[in-house]
Order: structure tokens, then C-alpha cells, then sequence
């Protein structure tokens, strides 16, 4: 009588330039039971993206067609451009008691938790300080300077939205940020809820058949 | 803006023999910010137990007193002999950011939870199989065939309650079930609503005074 899980979905939130990509690339190297969602998206690739890997890159009439035919589990318009999660790889994975990264921001945050409450564990990932959180945006060269401060305005209402996450990890050291979203990933893995054949295992060990 | 933490309790929980002894103590080891919490109890006491380290011994008559005064969180009565958990030092001790365990059944986890839900961890550790668990009970050599079938019927019981606890750990290998509860102990420490200070450090934060 086998006990296996049903999959999470596992949201890493926080302003850009908290360390969230590095956070979720060492994630992905270590388990192998966590994949990430491949998001949709309108925005225009940048240099080194891969479509299918980094992004579905979409025109926006794709994008429209996609929302129409109930395909997202969630979207959001960002700077212009439209980002989105394609639902059947992410019920896939669930079901195959795999866990699912989404690397989105409070709105799609908040339509995950509408769409499905007790898949999601909700991480808000912050920087150490102000200072730090500046110097990492600006550490990517390649913006221009509008660019930079919109998102540093960005940063400041996302912050805004920390409380509506479970879990609140302050980045102040990468390794040991991952450590602590890890050590998250396998509590929530033992929650009683998620374990599949928990009642006839129990009743197998109550009558002495297991 | 220094970010602290409110202490937890954290309950373990399983039928006699399960492995939960070996696995309070090797976390108890690994975590300075961990102690166990001492129970009261009008058992008598068995060779090599220490008052005030294994258990607080007393007398039927100071255990009324205790109840009478309120010092007791919880309190059951196991075998014909009573078992409380003093309050103050555990008080104590989540006020200082400190984490509490507790080696109790399911009738002191039930009073736990009525009392402190926000505070209260509780993982149900279950034995890998019946005939597993029957071997580790027959090992403590010490105890009549009376007392074994006593527990036998008691972990029955015991096992019965388990859909009441937050984590389910399934102990096949010690050194795997003691790395599960570190991991639930760490995430937990990480939710939100421990953590102390979030407001006024992300208001610092989002002013640029952090």
C-alpha cells in the first residue's frame, strides 16, 4: 500500500534584483522532481533568450487566442507586454506528483491562489537592503536608464504585496537563501494533505497487514 | 530594522516504538535554538531516568496542584498515570525566539492546538509497518508481555489520530525522517506570520532606509 504525493505549485516572488533567478536556477539544478513553468509571453526575446526555454515567445493575437480558449492558469500585463502560464503542463505535472517553480509576481501570485489554493506554497524573496537592491538593477548593464528606474518603482510596489505570501526568505547570502526555499520545498512535501493513500496505509498498519 | 522571530512548538507525535525518541534526541543535538520541553508526571520512575532531565517526577497530589493553579498547557493520563507540560518555560522560550518540542500524544496535542494554534507544529511520525513496529516494541526487553500488548493496542489508537497533524513522516530510515523534520522545523521558522519586524523593515526598504 504505497504512499505517493500529489505535486505543488511553488511560487517564488520578489522585486527583480532580489536574487530570484539565481535562486530558482540552483533549485532546478538540485531536484529533479521540480521543473519551472514555461510562461507565454508578448514580450520581444532579448539577446541569449531561447524560445521554449526562457519564454513561449507570442504575438499578442496568439497570446488573446490563448486566454479565449481558457489555456492560462494565470496572466499579467507587465511593462506593456503580457505574460502567462500554460495550464496543461502544470496539471500534468501535478498529477505526476511533480512540483512546478513559477517565477511570476503578485498578480499572477494572486490568480494561482484563487485558481488553486491548497497546490500553491507562496515564497516572498527579499533583498537584505535598499542599497543592494539597487546596485544588482543597475548591475545589468544592458537597460537603459528609464528602464532602470521604472523598475525600481516596480520594486517598491511589489514589495507592498510580502504579506500575501506564506513564506518570507530575506536574501542576504544566495546559498543559503536556496538552502531555506529547499528546506520549504520539503516540509510542504510531508504536508498531510498532499500524501495520496495515507488512509489505507494507516488502516493496513492498524490491522497488521502492512 | 533587525527582523526576529517568534519561537514555535513543535510536536511530535507517533505510536510507542515508531522512532520517535531517536529522532527528538538527534534533533535535539543538531539545533541550538531547540529544547525539549519537561514534562510533569506521576509515573514512577524507571531505571536510569534523571528528574528534571527525562521527567519532572511528583505525586498525585502537587500534579493536582498544578492543575489547580493553571501551570499546565496540557495534561493527560496514560497507563493510570498523569503527564502535563508546565507553561511558564515554554512561554518563556517563544517569547525568546526560542522552538519548544514536544513528545506527547494525540489528547496533549488536541489541548495544545485549543491553546496556541499560531504557535503549534505538529508532525504524526508514522512506523514503516506493522511488523516493524511490534519489533521495536518487543526490543525494550524490560517490559512485561502485558505491557507490550498494552502498547500494541495503544499504537493502534495512537496511529488513529494521525489525520489531526499538520506533517506526516513516514520513518523507514532514522537519518531520512530526522532531515524531514529539520526541513518542516526551517520552513516554519521562515512563515510569515513568525517573523517579527517585516513592516517596519519593508517600509524601511521601500524608502531607501535600509
Amino acid at each position: 500500500m504505497p504512499i505517493s504525493r500529489r505535486g505543488l505549485m511553488l511560487v517564488l516572488s520578489s522585486p527583480s534584483g532580489a536574487g530570484k533567478t539565481t535562486i530558482s536556477r540552483k533549485l532546478l539544478e538540485w531536484d529533479d522532481d521540480l521543473s519551472i513553468s514555461i510562461s507565454v509571453t508578448t514580450r520581444p526575446r532579448r539577446p541569449g533568450e531561447v524560445n521554449g526555454r526562457d519564454y513561449i515567445f507570442v504575438d499578442a493575437t496568439d497570446f488573446q487566442l490563448r486566454v479565449n480558449r481558457g489555456e492560462l492558469l494565470e496572466q499579467a500585463k507587465v511593462f506593456g507586454h503580457y505574460y502567462g502560464t500554460p495550464r496543461a503542463p502544470v496539471e500534468a505535472a501535478l498529477a505526476d506528483g511533480k512540483d512546478v517553480l513559477f517565477d511570476i509576481d503578485w498578480q499572477g501570485t494572486q490568480q494561482l491562489e484563487a485558481n488553486a489554493p491548497r497546490d500553491l506554497v507562496s515564497v516572498f524573496i527579499l533583498p537584505p537592503s535598499t542599497r543592494e537592491l539597487e546596485r544588482r538593477l543597475r548591475a545589468r548593464a544592458q537597460d537603459p536608464e528609464d528602464v532602470v528606474a521604472a523598475r525600481m518603482a516596480k520594486a517598491a510596489d511589489e514589495i507592498s504585496h510580502y504579506p500575501e505570501y506564506q513564506y518570507i526568505v530575506l536574501n542576504e547570502n544566495v546559498e543559503r537563501s536556496v538552502a531555506s526555499v529547499r528546506a520549504i520545498l520539503e516540509a510542504e512535501r510531508l504536508k498531510r494533505e498532499r500524501q495520496i493513500g495515507l488512509p489505507d496505509f494507516v488502516k493496513a498498519l492498524r490491522q497488521g497487514g502492512e
